[in-house]
């Protein structure tokens, strides 16, 4: 994706190229596939007014070739700095000031980097690569907005079923099975939080009995690689009237804090709005409001305390105010929502607190 | 686990304490889980000749409690470093030379580490925990014993039931829900290559009907946050008289390399005995022969041509010699294997040819 736009911000910093590296393919670098369409192992090359290329492993080369670039050399594993630094040589690329992704860049990838490149002068793209990302093409909007429907379908059908669950680890496998078998990934390990292990926002499910009380699905599945993310909060047993409107409550500030999202909106301002209406339960809501969503499921803009993001006509990210207590149990309702001249919640799974 | 030997590292080289950073939950920093048990994102302080500490962000403090570290500060996420300098400084830690793990340290994060720790040496710590690691304890090898034996029943199963997949996909989606539905991780997305689409070493499973012949299945999971690694090969239809000969060469070759293995021998013997076994199909053996198998499903040794490693007591790694013919197919027989005194194959599903 906007290829001519980063070389453009690469002129702009006056960087002769950029160069990014995957030393493992379990960890892809997402500017790397941002760019590409490359989630493998090796190098990407974009120099500023030339064709990118990429150095996969020659176990990897067939896959580099379905990528978006188009020039692929194969090179034997770890001698990747090595081999780019001959092809830019080979092929009179200018490398005096480098541009590297350096929150993708490890202090020993650098050192190896830099036997190769002893010359060059590195400046950070980290930043430019995230604002690109940040602003969305119509592209990304369509397989995002079906990375939306796909996560909705998949999170009704388990809702669906759930009576036919006995433990948090079923739930989760149950999710991550319609995932795999309609080809797609997971944007994260599914979160299946049931009776006080809600309590934890980030909380593992494991191999136990479905508790009474609030249970926490947080899920998100990855289409073409583009991440979706949605979280509902079902109830098994019955819930006391209190419970019962802390849900409404949290449910009322969700759909409030979505209505409020307008262009240029500071991202502070609905985080505030958000933890004003939550009153006396604002010291239960323990993390950000929200989060861009792309090929990374947490990308910019960030909807937090301090934030200085603002949103943009095309961007996507999450509405996601939850009310954590301690020992006891957990509500988090989140949309995947897309700004483009309104708002559009593009995940469609119902609100109305489901009672098992 | 070691955290007595990894102070005498530190203590060797002339650090007072190592500093381990997790930026974000979905990329786990190995060796932070490995001493602390801990997964989350946060800070983990290791004195030379105190008691380690772990800062985590409010919403993970819970998760950190249930760790190995008894220690556990709650911190307000992106301020982890300066929580670190001020908890040093409070509890009179010495902190002029700083051990951190250039391998998972970005630059970017170092840039804001410097800033706390101005004064502050740094050195590099990644090769010692890699040895640490490396070498497995009583209680490690029981946990990879138990984690290969979780690998081979789900893939029995799935071997089992392999007339009911249509495509790739569900099979790599049914791997997945008996791993998840039993509480545990995959080590890595299984790889499962039917037909021409085996001659990609790293293949993805695609939504497509399972073609006729060869089929990869390369597949591990993780069992309390240990790996295991195992690669069958099956066929889908009548193999040829070629086809046949071939699987039984690389079996034999797999089993062989198995037998020769013993204290102190080099991994390029290993990996050359491969080589020259494979005689005429050596081009088509693509990657490496092994590689170790704990916390992290690749790690030391290295079991490749030009490795230094050798095989010593209580390491535990795989043996996966394949052969890939491009555009047409590809075989791969793996084991984990335990060396302890002598030989033992942790991953035990049959490797006689199954044809479905």
């Amino acid at each position: 994706m906007k290829l001519k736009e980063f070389q453009v911000e690469l002129r702009k910093k006056n960087c002769d190229l950029a160069l990014f590296y995957t030393a493992d393919s379990s960890r892809v670098n997402p500017n790397m596939f941002y760019f590409s369409g490359y989630s493998g192992i090796g190098v990407l090359v974009m120099p500023k007014n030339k064709e990118p290329f990429i150095i996969a492993p020659q176990m990897e080369f067939q896959k580099a070739k379905e990528s978006q670039i188009k020039k692929v050399y194969s090179m034997e594993k770890k001698r990747f700095f090595e081999s780019a630094g001959e092809i830019i040589r080979k092929n009179k690329i200018k490398a005096k000031n480098i541009a590297i992704d350096k929150n993708n860049f490890t202090l020993n990838s650098y050192k190896h980097f830099k036997k190769q490149f002893k010359k060059a002068k590195t400046k950070d793209i980290a930043f430019e690569c995230a604002k690109l990302r940040e602003i969305k093409t119509g592209k990304e909007i369509e397989i995002l907005r079906k990375s939306c429907s796909y996560a909705d379908s998949i999170l009704k059908k388990t809702i669906k079923n759930f009576k036919s669950f006995k433990t948090e680890s079923e739930v989760a496998a149950f999710l991550e099975y319609e995932t795999k078998k309609l080809g797609l990934e997971l944007s994260f390990n599914p979160i299946v939080a049931s009776g006080n292990n809600g309590s934890m926002p980030h909380y593992e499910p494991k191999n136990i009995k479905i508790k009474n009380g609030f249970c926490v699905i947080d899920f998100g599945v990855k289409y073409k690689g583009y991440c979706s993310d949605i979280t509902r909060t079902v109830y098994f047993g019955k819930p006391s009237q209190e419970e019962k409107e802390i849900y409404g409550i949290l449910l009322e500030i969700q759909e409030d804090s979505i209505k409020m999202i307008r262009n240029n909106i500071k991202c502070s301002e609905i985080y505030d709005f958000v933890c004003n209406k939550l009153g006396k339960y604002k010291p239960n809501f323990t993390h950000g409001l929200g989060h861009g969503v792309g090929v990374e499921v947490h990308e910019m803009p960030n909807l937090t305390l301090n934030s200085k993001d603002r949103i943009k006509n095309s961007m996507v990210f999450t509405i996601e105010p939850g009310v954590y207590f301690s020992n006891k149990f957990g509500i988090r309702i989140e949309d995947t929502i897309l700004f483009k001249n309104k708002v559009e919640v593009l995940t469609r799974t119902s609100k109305h607190l489901l009672i098992i």
